[in-house]
């Protein structure tokens, strides 16, 4: 121990919860994103539901603790008073979401906390199962112009060159906000006649644009099929062209996806079609 | 206004974010689950990152304040302080959570926050981005038992019987944690032997079983095939039966998913697998 020890140069961080750990993990990481030049292991401690989970995630904490010789950041969402007292006195910084605004909304609601843990990323209820899965299938159902028969019955109908971001998106407002949407994608036939594809031509008012930047888009085929000509930016710059050439002239509502994550296309959707949560 | 103007009995919610909103959301619905026996009108104002669209943002908090006769709670994650002090200045029990936190941790860092916003779910890095794309077609291209012979490179096999969960599971795991999950359907012609699948069986280490309670199954199977008798609670006993010998005779991990999520689901199998996020 003469000053040769090596010290780890990462922070150690927990995402504690009684439930999935979702709450923490998302919450701790957005705080994190405003801290660069830093680097972190991240730990997800997840169903800390009982007292001796409780130890035992005290129990890691605190040989980070040893190990890095600096404080862990716990980042945490316990409902239960006792598990949450176990975890407060490890040996980290211990960031607790749900005290920290608990007694505010208490006050304001004039009613006290239920305490009842797992309800954030819980089953709810049968019925929202049943929706959130149903809105999968449909996805699923309707993925890449598998078929055009149930288009009625979409909420929305994501269209766009081959890989512009229209199945993930699509899989995404389903999974997480149980929204029926349905993906076609415009090929090299459908470009020719800067007209909307006869298919999608009585569901204007359902129809989402997507497109890209040609650079962008040659760099993501390229990665699946390299050396074809579908991956030259040739043949990308005018699919490009041409598929912004049909939504300007058909009035569909697009966005460019070049720097979005599929969360970010999936709020734009939402918000610009006014779309409803059915979750 | 003499005592019979009617005042509406929900509690009307606001998620404000520069970014997607998720994060906000994440919080006020998470935090919103502790309060039983309260409706809530949930919007959420997503991509609030300029003062004129703060003053947009505060238009609609005071005007919902003034229709419910009750303070709107708003939950919000604004990096920029000049939005911030807008929207703060509504007529709402305004939450932030940021400026909660920050200070905390800039003080526990040693560093001050960047303050630069839409980080939390934006696109990251293409890297990032094409590992999350990869896992999604992973996820698609192995589903159903479509194909077995890209097992080598699953991260996870999920298995077990029509309709308990596989599908959305295995896409889940990829889309939020680019996780390469294949699943396979034990269907009835498997079920005979009581050993697994041929094709299963030189993977045994990244199997991971689903079961569900028969009842269950039953109810998600007549929402599917009603009066089939694949929907029938006979055919669901005798699979589950079965199911549940080739996990306890083969050793292969297994949980019953009839009370889950698919977020829970998901936590569990990468808590119980040992699965390490790729993204």
């Amino acid at each position: 121990m003469n000053g040769n020890t090596p010290v780890s140069s990462k922070r150690s961080v927990f995402f504690v919860s009684d439930g999935t750990g979702i709450t923490a993990e998302t919450l701790g990481r957005s705080l994190l994103t405003q801290f660069e030049g830093i680097l972190f292991q991240k730990t997800r401690l997840p169903f800390v539901d009982n007292p001796e989970k409780a130890r035992m995630a005290v129990e890691r904490i605190n040989l980070a603790a040893q190990g890095d010789s600096m404080r862990p950041l716990v980042f945490s969402t316990l409902i239960n008073r006792e598990v949450r007292d176990i975890v407060a006195r490890s040996n980290g910084l211990v960031i607790e979401f749900f005290d920290t605004f608990t007694g505010t909304l208490e006050a304001e609601l004039g009613v006290g906390a239920s305490r009842v843990t797992g309800r954030s990323h819980g089953i709810g209820s049968y019925d929202a199962y049943t929706a959130r899965i149903g809105a999968l299938n449909f996805a699923l159902n309707n993925d890449d112009g598998a078929t055009t028969r149930n288009y009625a019955m979409a909420d929305v109908i994501i269209t766009g060159v081959s890989r512009c971001g229209k199945t993930p998106t699509s899989l995404y407002l389903a999974l997480q906000y149980g929204i029926h949407a349905a993906n076609y994608p415009i090929t090299e036939e459908d470009l020719g006649t800067s007209r909307l594809p006869t298919a999608l031509q009585p569901y204007r008012d359902k129809l989402f644009g997507l497109t890209i930047d040609p650079e962008r888009l040659q760099q993501i085929r390229s990665e699946r099929r390299p050396d074809s000509r579908y991956a030259t930016l040739t043949q990308c710059r005018m699919e490009v062209a041409a598929v912004e050439e049909i939504y300007a002239r058909e009035h569909v509502r697009f966005l460019n996806t070049t720097t979005m994550s599929v969360e970010e296309i999936a709020a734009s959707i939402i918000l610009q079609a006014g779309l409803k949560r059915r979750l």
